[in-house]
């Protein structure tokens, strides 16, 4: 199709489909006559990832460009280009201005790393994002927050055996790449959406009834 | 102390103190003479919080602002309060342009709903952004994140029991209030930032180890 047919079918105006093409996002279709090309089902399929990275995931397109250029990289072996992805959305944190970096956070996030048998690279972005918050909670007086952090990691585990179970089950490495990319850019969306709902409706039993639900040391 | 020495104290510059106070976020000091005002230890207390909304939550100065008016709110009965933050806080991803709400879609999150058998009101943010990301996958034709929503839930349940286990720990309904802010708007990105460390765990591991540990149907 051209591309007043692909704008049509996409919904995206002309004008934003060409700026998405100078800039990378969509590979180039083929030229057919000078000053025109076509464009097929793969274009219209990617549209569609990039408006959900950037509508739903709230990415820049900076960052939805790094995430595509990995997408087109076939010669990267599956884990490094899984590592890239990883590391460029990472990046979506790096909005924090004035990092904290206290030693006593860099310590708290190395020691949960220890316990938990992590093998994490030194420069890794989730890395210092975690420190980052972990500063910000000990300055707000949230020391509570920070004593809970292994029980979140314990937690999380689970939701991370549903992250792999769906990337293992892809057949190509295009495949796993995408899952990886819409799993963790949307997921994290998902994931904070089902955590409040979860909240909403245990919030809406009396405070009584939770508090006397609580494991009570008086019983044992 | 004077509005130069809470600047000092807290490294915010006098000027955007003064817009938190022309814009509500901080309450405002004693007057002691025309022009002049005292500022205490609670308004850099304040201070902080306000930062760690703004630069490590990313919330807007607007969604920053209904959530501390609700922290000084003390009519309102506990479970108010943590609905009206909340609810402030889903509309966080009311950065969706163009929501999509197929039917299908509504119709998946609904019966979710139904099958954890949650309490939820029918304009809940959390239930109309899970059906935007519903439909979205469903476009993408990735139908299998839609399958993992039911394995997604229930790891979710969790993440929220330690939630629920710091807000009951609170002694006061001020510091409840603040639990539930501090927790969800940071505690996302934290949350975030665990799934990322445990993926990066996982995917230095070689792929076949993975597939291989995976529970296998012919060894039962």
């Amino acid at each position: 199709v051209r591309i007043g047919e692909l704008s049509r079918l996409s919904g995206i105006p002309a004008a934003t489909i060409k700026y998405y093409l100078r800039e990378g996002l969509l590979p180039p279709g083929v030229s057919t006559q000078p000053n025109q090309a076509h464009y097929a089902d793969s274009h219209l399929a990617r549209l569609r990832l990039i408006r959900a990275l950037i509508d739903i995931g709230g990415l820049s397109i900076n960052t939805a460009s790094k995430l595509l250029a990995v997408l087109d990289s076939p010669e990267l072996g599956p884990w490094e280009s899984v590592g890239k992805v990883q590391y460029a959305l990472s990046q979506r944190h790096g909005a924090i201005p004035g990092p904290v970096h206290d030693e006593n956070a860099s310590r708290v996030v190395d020691e949960l790393i220890a316990r938990r048998g992590w093998d994490i690279r030194p420069g890794s972005p989730a890395r210092r994002t975690l420190t980052d918050i972990c500063a910000t909670w000990d300055r707000l007086g949230h020391t509570d927050m920070i004593a809970a952090l292994d029980d979140y990691a314990e937690a999380i585990a689970a939701v991370v055996a549903v992250d792999i179970k769906l990337i293992t089950d892809q057949s190509s490495l295009a495949e796993t790449i995408e899952t990886v990319i819409v799993g963790t850019v949307i997921g994290d969306s998902m994931i904070s959406a089902l955590r409040q709902l979860t909240q909403e409706h245990v919030s809406r039993a009396p405070l009584e009834e939770q508090r006397t639900s609580q494991p009570s040391a008086s019983n044992t």
